[in-house]
Formats: structure tokens, C-alpha cells, sequence
């Protein structure tokens, strides 16, 4: 990882005092001048760093008067979701049609992107991107369509073991198989380790295209209880792998779609010897684990992984070219296996856009590019808690993930989501209704909210005609 | 379709009296004067046509003595093989292994390519594509990634639409689904109308991909008898379907792999009406109609299809950019199955190579480019049977296809192809063995063989080497 600037370092250091509450919401800090004196550097490098953390909507400059501590505190919802309860018995799954009815429902246009389950296509390099591209059109080897086959470009293979190298997990271009997006990667690992009728344990909630992918397969679902901070609970995790004897866990330890959970390094590393002792097979979806907040990227479980049970998957869809359609896994013990389920599945994945991520990454720009991101997300995070915290009834209740571009909101107990979704759509306005993230229909009272979009005035008004609509009483729990 | 040149059309005439023995082996063409005169057309004329029937290896030119009929005749195996015998009854699959363990047997360098599935990636126009992705590349809307769901890209699926109105078949840009490649097209659709331990139909010999995705999603299969001139016989088909109640058919009806047999307009008209009797759907994998040596594309049984049975699946992956792994399906009445298929699958199909091939095709060079790959095609089919007959053993028999790039071989009883295989991997040459393409391990003494790879000394010395190995006495049947 690149060393940091002196102003993100102060910047970090004044972010943790306010998330520790050292300072806490009206706080005034520091005048420039003192901490330039104080800390012996240029009066420019605290502005910078006091510029940064309002640009993350945790400072607000007043003129005349300095910088102060935003009001977070006053107008955010309380971050304390309740940890999910499911039954803990294997389920056949009916959901798929439901989650369909309501996802074919929303419009395509919808560019608020409230109830969406991607980030703004803007935020994406797009212009370099496409030179590169445009570049490696021109130099294809037309044999690399046969030499290839099937696990994807060597290049983009050692590149993406680079990244991994980077944050400190070690991983070789050979044990990578280069798929359509991480979707598909979660399909033919899910193929691979289990077969209709069986069982693979979820979180509670989970993303909805889990459940959709298991019940095509005629896989079985087990719920297991999740910490909308900490994700999936281990002792409720292990009664479930010894009750169910499930064939595979699959879950996001990273900001986690749709809670925006992070599990700790040490729930990660229990985790691992959990899989060892009990010989259970992980699918690790970790799509967003680019996308912290946070000094470093959050460690995937694939890096406790010592006996190859972890099937880790990912894809450049969330922080870089989502048109691509790019992903990849790391299937460990599993992959001749995953190898011949991709080669009867689809061959092979395309080729010009390999090379082109492949040349991208070579030419070093993608971290500058995901430090800007990150703090795009990490500004509009603010805005839409503000707005949840200044619009949403009373007892609502939010997760606050520091990282990626998705958190949960916990309505209060009356207010029935899949309603709210019929009647917002009426206007326009598209939200993820909470059932849509369990096999049993679950979370009425929820939805899944992105601020991974530009933040604008119709934004804004959409959230205040949520909170309209909230009030209204067709959409009460019947 | 554009008119076809006068010399095309003179070239055709003989080439017809050529197939149907008017003209034999040795006999001499009409000096150019002579049929310049009769014909009335210019002397050049005459000369492209004897040209262009040179080049596909019917004519052969002798100094000072004009044109003759080539000596295939003489050389070339018979083409008499016989219609294949399966049992009738559903089976569960277990061969992918087996297939498995021969494929990855193979190097991924060999050129030759007589026992690759692939045509030779030479064949086609990568700097003009390079071009066209180029320009692509640099224009692309970043929100297709979202409205571009999951159907694929509207102009690509209009050019789609369009090659097929000028084949004389009506399909709107509405029923088009883009997938990555056919075999995803393939997968999506069968996943659409069968469910594991239910029934399909196949034929014998079949594709061995398709046995691998059945025995991947637990699906039994059904061979029926196939002709290697005319494809599935529909007498046994309809006997299969009333005893077994399968819940589909796959075939490919023109220029089959492996047999390259073609099913007659008339039986393709029949087996539409016999799925319409029957209301069984068929999965139609027509990857190779493209490729036709005759003067028009083989119909497609969706042609004939007026009640939305038929699941029609292509690609461009066979005659225009097989790295780019762009395929479609127009699966009639399973649409809205087939489409949420591929979203819990992988949401949708690679951009920006959607967007370069619309280009392509809209600046219209795809048919002369297609042109050239047919006659080339047919040339290094004469080749490739020419070198059968002059080096392989008496008694080998071969199917003569009228396009595509694969023609079935049958060898003398005693020679195992299995054995033939691993003799000779040993020296560096690769075939394709005939119990792959079945579900029971039929057809021991047959090959397929591509003729998809320029010839070159060293294809002609593969032949050589393989027909000495066939003499040995470790490749004989046990």
C-alpha cells in the first residue's frame, strides 16, 4: 500500500476522536494555526485534512468561527440493529418469484438509485478505461481465445494476485479462475460443492440473488442468525453445521450486502478453524471489500485459509467496470472442479475486456482511483444518514458499515416495506424491501438502502417523500 | 441476400453437376472460349468461376490442357456411414469425467487442430474487429451496464434480428436474449424447461458438451437415432417422446458436431409440427448455419416454429469473434424463464464486445468476410478428405458435411479411437475419439475431424503419422 499523505494522516486521527467521541457533535476544533504550530506542519496540510472530513460531512466550517464536529449525532438514527433470529432449520426455497415480481417492477431509469443493488455507473473511470481498452483491441493475440481456456488471461490472473499480495494475502495467477462477474463465480463454486437436495448454510439476511441461486440449483437454505455489525454468528453457525450437516457456508464477511456488516479479524480467523474442524467448504463472496472506509482493506477470510475449504470470489463489477462483467474466484481444494463446471457452463469468459483490466491495473492508476471513491462513498454514506436522521420516523434504526455503498434501516415494527415499495414505485422511487433478503419473507419492517449515487436535490426529495409515504396508512403492517 | 456475381453463379452450376456425377473425376471442363461463347458471358468470367472451384478443390488446372474435375472421386473414402442404433431408454449421465480426462489430456498448442472443437482463430477479421472495438470502447454510455439488463444490448440484438430477416426467418430484437457464447445460451435453457431427474432428448452421436451439461444438472438423457446425412430420424424421436415423456430435445439440425449432417427443409418442417403435437420444447443449438458451402443458410427449425417450442440458440463464436464469447438464444414462449435464468446466473453479457460487434455488423463487411470463410472452409474440406483417402485404411468411411468445419470418420472395426487417442497425444497430434459424443461409449472406432485449420505440411504429416499408428497393433479393440 502506498504510503500517506501527512493531511490523511491528521485526518484519520481527528475521524477516530470523533468516532470514539473524543469529539463529539458541536465540537469546535482546533484554529488552523494552532495545529500547524502544534503539529509542525503547513497551515495548507491541516486545511487539506479539514477539508477532506467535511467532504465526509464529519466537519462543518462556519465562517468567521473555524471548523466544527457536524451535527451527526443530533440528526443521524441510532445504529443499533438487533441481531436476526432465523429458526435455524434447512428450508426449501420459494422466493425467487416474489424477489423477481419486485425487481422486474422497478424501472430501469431510476437513477436515484436508492433501492438499487449497483453503484452509479458515473463513478467508474470510464475514459481511461476505454483507451486502455481501445489499445488492447488493437494487440489481441487471436490464440488466446484457445490458450485461455478456460480459468482467463494470465496477465489479469497475476494482477489481480498482485492486489492480494498488496493487502497481504497470498495468492498465485494459477490458483485464479476468471468467470463473468462474481455471480457466476458464486454459481459454479456453489456447483461444485453441493447438488440438488442438499443443504448450504446463509446469513440472515442475505443478498436475495443467494437465495435466487440456490433455489435454481434445488439447493436447501439454512438461515443463520447475523450481527448487523459482525456478521454471522460462529457458535449459532457451528450448532448449525453440526444440526444440518450442510454441504457449504456461503456468506460476505466484508460489508456485507444488504447489512453492511464487517466481520473482525478475529471472527474471520475463528471462522477458518471452524471450517477446518468441521471439513465444511466456505463460498466467500467478497465483492466489496475495496470499498473501506477504513486505513486498510479488511482482511478476506481466504487469507486464515490454510486448508483450501475457502472458495473466495470477487470482481472488478463493484469499484471499477461493472459493464465488464469481469469477476473472479479463488476455489482452492475445489478448483478442477469449479474449472469443469465454468467449462461446460459457458466455455470461457471474454477475452478484450481481460486484457484491457489487465493493461489498466499494469499501469498503476486503480488506487488513486479507489481513494477517490472511497471517499465519495464515505461522503454520501453521511448524506443519507443525515437524511434518514432528519426524515425518517421516530425509532428508526440504522447500520453505519465503513465500507462500501449499502446500509440496513430498521423501520419501526408498523411499517410494512414490501407496501412502501408498491406505493414509492407509484412515484417513482425504488426502494429493496426487506423480505427480498430471506428464504422465510422476514424483515417487513426493513430495507436496504445505497448511497453508492451521486447525491442530489431528487434524492434528497426522494427521501422526504419516503418519509411521506411512511406516515401513510396503506402501507401499515396488516 | 445480395445477388450473387455471374461467375458465382456459373461456379455453382458446376459445382452441382459435380455433386450430382454429371461431371466424374478426370473429365474435362468446356475450354474458356467455348463456354464464354455458349454462355454468352466474358472470357474473364469464366476464368474467375474455374478460379474460385479451384480453390475450393474441385477443379484442378493442367498446364497447356484446361480444367479438369479433381480426383476426389479416386481418392476419397465413401461417404456411407451408417445411421446410428441407440437403445431408446433415459440413462443417467456419467461420462464428463472420461471427457474430462481426454480433453485436458490435450495440449493447448496444438495448431493442427484435427481433433479441436474450434475453428483456427486465424480465419477471421481480428484487425478489422480490433478497429470497431477500439472506436466502441471510447463511446460507450456507462448507464448500459444498468439498462442493457440482462436482455444484452438493443443494437446488437437488432443486427442479430436482421442477419436473420435476411435469411428469410422473422424474429423481432425483443426475443433476443445475449448470453456468453451458445453454451450458456444452451445451459440457460435447459435450466428453463427441465429440472433434475427429468428427461432429455439427445442425438446419437450428440456434442459432448451437451452430455456434460446434462450430467452437470442431473438431467437424464435420451439418445435417438441420427443419420449422419440427415440428422435425428423423426420416426424413432416420436417414439422416444411417447414412451419416455422427456421434458425437451436438444439438437443441432444443421452441420451437426460431430457428424456435420444436416436435417432436410422438409424433416425440419416435420419435427416443428411433431413438437407442436407433442408440446415438447426444443433447445436448437444452430452455431454453424452460417457456415454453409450451398448457395443459401440451411433454414433453422425456429423457422417453421409458430407456437414458441422452439428455444433457438447461436453464437459468433464460430465464424466472426470467438474471444468474444457473444452468443444469443430466441427461446419463444420460455423467454421470461430463460432471462431470469441468466440473472441469478450472471446477471448479464459483457459490454463493450456486444457494442463493437453491432458496429461491425451495421458497416456491413460481415458477409463478404463470410464469403471468403466458407470457400476456405470447403477448400480444407477437400483437402482433409483427399488426405483420408489416400493415407487412412480401407474401409474407413466418412460423412462429406455441406458446411461447418467437422465431418465424422469411421474407421475399420478393429481400430479403438480411445487408444488411437493416447498413441497419438504421445506424438504431439490430437483427436477427437467417437466415445466422447455419446452417453454409452458408442462409436469406438470413429473420429471427428476439424478441417477448420489452414493445412499445412505438418497437417498433412499428422495424417500420415495417425494412419500408420492406426496399423498398430496397441490401438486395436480388446
Amino acid at each position: 500500500m502506498p504510503t500517506r499523505k501527512l493531511y490523511e494522516v491528521i485526518a484519520a486521527e481527528i475521524d477516530e476522536s470523533i468516532r470514539k467521541g473524543v469529539l463529539r457533535a458541536g465540537d469546535r476544533l482546533p484554529s488552523v494555526r494552532h495545529l500547524s504550530g502544534s503539529r509542525g506542519v503547513s497551515p495548507s496540510t491541516v486545511f487539506q485534512a479539514y477539508y477532506l472530513l467535511e467532504g465526509r460531512g464529519l466537519l462543518r466550517a462556519r465562517e468567521r468561527s473555524g471548523y466544527f464536529v457536524a451535527p451527526c449525532g443530533g440528526k443521524q438514527p441510532p445504529q443499533a440493529v438487533a441481531r436476526s433470529e432465523p429458526s435455524g432449520e434447512s428450508m426449501d426455497l420459494d422466493v425467487s418469484d416474489m424477489i423477481f415480481r419486485i425487481l422486474d417492477a422497478n424501472p430501469r431509469n431510476d437513477r436515484a438509485g436508492l433501492g438499487s443493488a449497483f453503484p452509479s455507473p458515473l463513478l467508474f473511470p470510464q475514459d481511461r478505461l476505454g483507451q486502455v481498452l481501445a489499445a488492447s483491441a488493437r494487440t489481441l493475440d487471436p490464440w488466446s481465445s484457445v490458450d485461455d481456456l478456460s480459468t482467463g488471461n494470465l496477465a489479469l490472473r497475476r494482477q489481480i494476485a498482485r492486489r492480494y499480495m498488496a493487502d497481504g494475502m497470498t495468492v498465485s495467477a494459477d490458483e485464479i479462475v476468471i468467470t463473468n462477474g462474481a455471480l457466476e463465480a458464486i454459481n459454479v463454486c456453489l456447483a461444485a460443492v453441493a447438488r440438488p437436495g442438499e443443504a448450504v448454510i446463509l446469513e440472515c439476511p442475505c443478498f436475495h440473488a443467494a437465495l435466487q441461486t440456490l433455489e435454481r440449483m434445488a439447493i436447501r437454505a439454512i438461515h443463520v442468525p447475523t450481527h448487523p455489525g459482525d456478521g454471522i454468528d460462529l457458535g449459532a453457525l457451528e450448532q448449525a453445521i453440526v444440526r444440518n450437516k450442510p454441504k457449504a457456508c456461503l456468506l460476505m464477511s466484508t460489508f456485507q450486502n444488504p447489512l453492511g456488516s464487517v466481520m473482525p479479524e478475529r471472527q474471520k480467523q475463528l471462522l477458518a478453524q471452524l471450517l477446518q474442524t468441521h471439513e465444511l467448504p466456505l463460498i466467500e463472496d467478497d465483492v466489496y471489500g475495496e470499498l473501506h472506509f477504513t486505513d486498510r482493506r479488511p482482511p478476506a477470510i481466504k487469507a486464515f485459509d490454510t486448508q483450501g475449504l475457502v472458495l473466495h470470489c470477487s470482481s472488478f463489477s463493484k469499484w471499477l467496470a461493472p459493464w465488464y462483467r469481469i469477476g473472479w474466484t479463488v476455489p482452492g481444494r475445489f478448483q478442477d472442479a469449479v474449472v469443469r463446471q465454468k467449462l461446460t457452463l459457458n466455455l470461457s469468459t471474454c477475452g478484450p475486456t481481460q486484457l484491457a483490466l489487465a493493461s489498466y491495473l499494469e499501469r498503476g492508476g486503480a488506487d488513486k482511483h479507489l481513494r477517490r471513491l472511497r471517499q465519495t462513498l464515505a461522503r454520501q454514506q453521511q448524506r443519507l444518514l443525515l437524511a434518514i436522521g432528519e426524515h425518517f420516523p421516530d425509532g428508526t434504526r440504522v447500520t453505519k458499515p465503513l465500507g462500501g455503498y449499502m446500509l440496513w434501516v430498521e423501520l419501526p415494527e408498523h411499517i410494512d416495506t414490501l407496501k412502501l415499495h408498491g406505493a414509492a414505485l407509484a412515484r417513482g422511487i425504488v426502494v429493496a424491501p426487506g423480505p427480498i433478503f430471506t428464504g422465510d419473507r422476514q424483515f417487513r419492517n426493513c430495507l436496504r438502502m445505497n448511497y453508492g449515487h451521486p447525491w442530489s436535490d431528487g434524492t434528497e426529495a426522494a427521501m422526504e417523500e419516503l418519509a411521506r409515504l411512511m406516515q401513510d396508512p396503506s402501507v401499515r403492517a396488516s
